[in-house]
């Protein structure tokens, strides 16, 4: 089987495996979506009278048919067919004849890329969500569970005022309710169709690409053809930084799980099986997990500038190595995918040391505590600040190791609620319902 | 005048100069939201006990005044004073005695810095959408008056299709869009109000955090009081996102403008006193605005992994680095304005060659054309392609240089309009107005 | 098999393929050098009294054994193993009984994989350098070959001065020179002995760490144990750091070759089967193998902060993450190997086109030589700059298209005699020789 | 006083304002080495005919007055002066009239700028050298003086193995010298001489560009002058790669005297006026300056990738963004030369902790300690490893809390006298001598 684009000359093998590198690989995972994108063109090109109704029903059938193999997993790329869009139209062939030849009417193979690219990207999108989602549901169980038990509260890694399980769990929740918006900002870029744009400058066809829009469930279009190519490496990048910013949230979980499971804070535990240790220092509860996400985490926060070296200064135009940008993509859905579940799970047998603020290193935690006590008591500010130095000084200062903070957000109001609300309101922006309305009737 | 949190021991002259470093220059330019921040904290002090009537009248006289003073840039931080809370303060004091004092009441100097912050930013993000809409202006104009100029449209740097002078302007009117998602992503975390996190643990006073919310026009509150704080370095990551967007597309267009500016393409030319040059090589016109946007651009598109390069494993809780992300972000604002500011100008200036495909490098342009042509009048596509083939050896290959593409989005079809839509509405989006009002009032 | 560490309660299976990744496949790898490490670590340890004679001779024999196998790709990481070290030590203990047990003695694993890294980056760099070697060779040769063929030169890419295909050749093979001073650097960090460090902390037998430097011809070992572990993550940026300078130089050359492939520049071509291109546009001959080459270097080139990102704001000691490393650096030699062995490929079938400044936009290429040329005649600077001012302001610029350049590195005078003597010298400073005798000594 | 280049036609002066930015500013440092390089210069055009011995004298002399104006920094650029190359012709026309003007022959700016910026890099990077080696001093000295006093080593944060306060130390100034492997490649690269490259082409003038080589005292020169132009951006990375490496180093000594100084380890103090605080929390004693160093150090770390940035898919030739690399490294060499010394200033200071061990939790520290004993006196491993494994169950585990670490770079054997003839050869290696000889000759 033939490249599509192949010239009598063959392209040296040298040539071309250096230049394919893990296209088969990574292609395999856009199969679903290569026929999507087939589904959806063919019935446009019957409209516009570039296929005839026969072949249509030809094509769609087997088009189906074939989505149900890959769901199966019964689909894998020939070892000498280059690309996906190559053996789908390769099987369609040898299946149904010349009708399978006709998907590509229309379309250059960029085009199909173009495509594919974003029905993959969208679907993993939602993945990220969703799993982002059940985290955060975790996060804010565990808030309300622990919203009693107290914390040091760090400033420059000093012990310094106090602060509670609640605050720190909602911390991170409320975290990735932010995070959200920056994936759905790349979510609405990704969300416009680019097919039609051709091999980036349109095509004399008289294509109906409002109606490959409307098939496929996307939101708009990319209007302009040569915006529609110009979005390959921007789309990447710009997915990178949404990711990169659940990374960055799971990151500094990720740290401040080391530390706090570190003898010299002991603030959480984790049952034996989820840390790895030596049976001879019986102490040693290393926390592989939390290590390992911090540097899948910390190398997704590399991602984004990954794709802006591989992609600055380069004139508009589609270039032959915005192809390398899947083998950065593909595999950082995976494992931010990976790292969310990783998280709600570690979070759902993280046990919380309860007597904390019992160790005398902590006391000082609260003369800040004290000095508003005696202020809201009456005593002037300046005076109450003396009087709790000098019982410092003294070593009579011995406070109550409670805090009664009401406001917004504060240990004794974690507006738990109010978080969950915006997190729910920002979901809801997302509209998966849509799409997954128009897979439906394309494949069904 | 001591710094606000100073001991009695004084800190080592070499050890301040290290750490205050460029603090005062930096915060210089966050005065006005200083000021805006204790206009709103006062009120609410008032509202909740804390300050009593006559002071609130006072202060926020006095406040008012030292705003416009500011506007009208009678404004400084005095040598010895650390930061332009202090200096604030310090005026306050000065002005109105004891009564300036109490500004600071239930708040810490991390919880004025993180409010001043966001509103800078919310100010200066405004700023970049107001600009960035200029130059979308300029290039839709442009796309509407050369819609006709045809221009080759490259893949691999290889002659490929036609392209016009109308896609090309307009396809980066496109992309400035779509780089406004990721700002607006950047407006709803950065327009969440802070205040009342003090040290990012919370306080014991009952402040009111959705009194100062909505007095400062804010659209929500970081809730979380140590998400309020961890947003530190978070918000200035994303920002730095979002403005690595616009640079990305500019640094682009910079680098397409250098190309056809060269002899080897001459595409586009610019009146003699925007471009540098030799009186000895006449020809030479040196695309130097261009080139030092490129510089710029890329250098902002370096931002965000500067920032999470000195933000990455730092446990929760504030740091003292963080202050030095003020030396990353304030600049990167006004090079960005500058280069969109200066990217409208140049564009005015630029005149389009009308007769690039008269050159037969050219000519090669037209054969994917020409073999649509021939499909649409009925050949088999097989045969079509065979037939323009055999024509090209021959030599025989004359094209007619006209495109007639029709489909949204193409040659012909540029959806201008559609495009401003989406423009149009992704600005509305942001709802400036909202924190105009707001400001106007505070200060009124 | 349990790993080497393993708990009496099982690691959660979820925990285990989280953690453990793709260290099976990647360790693999390391295999011929963990053998190495211990067929030293083994001598060390009876010369020291924790081995017995017969025990040594046994394991010094399964070990050279072993070293054959994987040398002939007869080695595998078992499904149920965790990795390369405990693997050998199975496959040891399988062969020769108890004896096989004892080469983990005064070892702890960290010593074995910093060891083990140490050897094979040492091996991937002396990979690297020597086809650093065979493109420089190859760029001088057609430097020289094509040393008359005369090329504009550009400064903002713009027609400026006079260059040569001499000088675009050579001045590459110089860079790669140069290049190779960060590649020492590199070798030079790398080849240091870190084992004998244990955990990090160093170990109470009475260890001889010189005698183990000796015997893996490492050139000085990492003194202090705290700082061998440190080594960890700052090895491998470094390493990246000088990949990524070579990649630096092959980026820039790769977009060089794209442009000039370009039927606007036009001054070089490859035989068709090197390109890729479409029947129907005979002109487009696409620089894939280029655009590739651009790609996966620019991909080096982030390679650095990558490595950055994951290790930053570490305390000293070991992390789990560590490991993530080999993730990054292993393909990184690969596709660094590749590209230089395809850039040398690639230009020894370069053919340049001879007639470039027949072309008149190169006229003014000239200008410079010709008032150059007045002045070294006698006539005043002013006044020859002036005459030829005038010349060309009234078309009467017809400058002869030669050029005698004679100082040195210029068109008429390359130095590449000096340059490959620099090459030479610096080849030299490795001294590969010593560590291939200590390797043929350990193995025989 | 007009730019150098100027045309008839003003640029107009936004664009001017645009493209020159800080130029003025940052050339001011460049000064002095813009006179040594035309000190070389006009020796050498005298030499080769293109300049006469009354010129040279005069130039001669008023040069040197010129270097000394601006070692006693009675220097300027005046405000209609482009940059320091105009200024120093300038004034140079103003005192000695036409001979003034000639110091240019031979050059284009591009050559000054270059050799102009690889003179102030040798003579930074030199800086850099100085500082690092006085550090490393500090450190072995530390290292030296605390050599009994044990600290816990921690692997994944958790208390692992015996360490010591002399390992510690003693790793970091180990480290140093490693990273100067680095900037001895970087000052390898940069001190090679540009000089005659003209606009990055070469020139007509039968120049001595080894004489000018050995009158600035370079170890060679960029032969082919495409690649010396080319080595503009190439050395700015290189540069801050090296830069990047000892920033590394201290970043991470930072934080962990973040962790040290924090009240859950407090293994080191500063005298009080050396951190900062607050009265009302007396246990407070923010290590403010190691947190902006390991902020500085951090941004320094991103530096190379802010380069690549600025600088991949360039093709080859003068890009006057080039320009903007100034604002980068010449900030970067101020930054890491500051931290230096301040990480020198604040050791002299430091205080250890001398009884950490005495707290209980790291009584498990010494577990391994007391199997190696066992199985140093003759019991075997796997039985020792039971009976201490037992104890500890039993709560039977009293260990002695000493260690008696004998083998190269442990506790008892810190090869401090080793670490610090590896620094001393690699200092001797830069050979600053022959730099300061030449330097001295030419201004005396």
């Amino acid at each position: 089987m033939a490249k599509l684009w192949q010239k009598t000359t063959n392209v040296d093998k040298l040539v071309e495996n250096f230049t394919v590198g893990r296209d088969r690989e990574l292609d395999r995972q856009m199969a679903a979506f290569d026929v999507l994108g087939s589904l959806a063109h063919t019935r446009m090109l019957e409209s516009i009278g570039l296929m005839d109704a026969a072949d249509l029903m030809l094509v769609q059938q087997e088009l189906k048919a074939l989505y149900l193999e890959i769901e199966h997993d019964n689909f894998e790329i020939e070892p000498d067919v280059e690309d996906v869009h190559s053996q789908v139209e390769m099987l369609l062939t040898r299946r149904i004849g010349e009708a399978g030849k006709k998907i590509h009417s229309g379309r250059s193979r960029n085009d199909q890329v173009l495509v594919d690219l974003k029905l993959f990207f969208r679907h993993q999108l939602q993945q990220v969500v969703t799993e982002t989602d059940t985290l955060f549901r975790q996060l804010i169980q565990l808030s309300e569970e622990h919203k009693e038990v107290l914390l040091p509260g760090y400033t420059h890694l000093q012990v310094a005022m106090p602060s509670s399980f609640g605050l720190w769990f909602g911390a991170y929740a409320e975290g990735l309710a932010d995070d959200l918006e920056m994936v759905l900002a790349a979510w609405k870029i990704t969300n416009k169709n680019p097919l039609g744009s051709a091999a980036g400058y349109g095509s004399s066809f008289p294509l109906n690409r409002t109606m490959t829009t409307e098939l496929l469930g996307f939101e708009s279009l990319n209007h302009n053809v040569v915006y529609a190519q110009m979005g390959r490496g921007k789309t990447e990048r710009i997915i990178a930084q949404a990711l990169s910013s659940i990374a960055a949230t799971l990151a500094k979980m990720a740290m401040d799980q080391c530390l706090y499971l570190s003898q010299n804070f002991a603030f959480v535990s984790y049952p034996e099986n989820l840390t790895t240790g030596s049976s001879i220092m019986p102490h040693k509860k290393n926390p592989d997990v939390w290590e390992i996400m911090r540097g899948k985490c910390n190398r997704l926060q590399a991602l984004p500038n990954d794709v802006a070296l591989m992609t600055t200064n380069l004139p508009s135009g589609y270039h032959r190595e915005l192809q390398l940008l899947k083998e950065l993509l593909f595999p950082a859905f995976t494992d931010l995918i990976d790292c969310l579940q990783m998280a709600t799970f570690m979070l759902q047998n993280i046990s919380v040391n309860k007597n904390i603020l019992d160790d005398p290193k902590y006391t000082y935690l609260f003369s800040v505590e004290e000095v508003n006590k005696a202020v809201l008591n009456g005593t002037p500010f300046r005076d109450a600040y003396k009087q709790i130095g000098l019982d410092i000084e003294a070593g009579n200062f011995n406070p109550e190791k409670t805090v009664s903070h009401t406001h917004e957000g504060s240990i004794g109001n974690l507006q738990n609620e109010q978080i969950t609300n915006a997190m729910d309101k920002i979901i809801q922006s997302f509209d998966f319902k849509k799409v997954e309305d128009a897979i439906s009737w394309l494949v069904k």
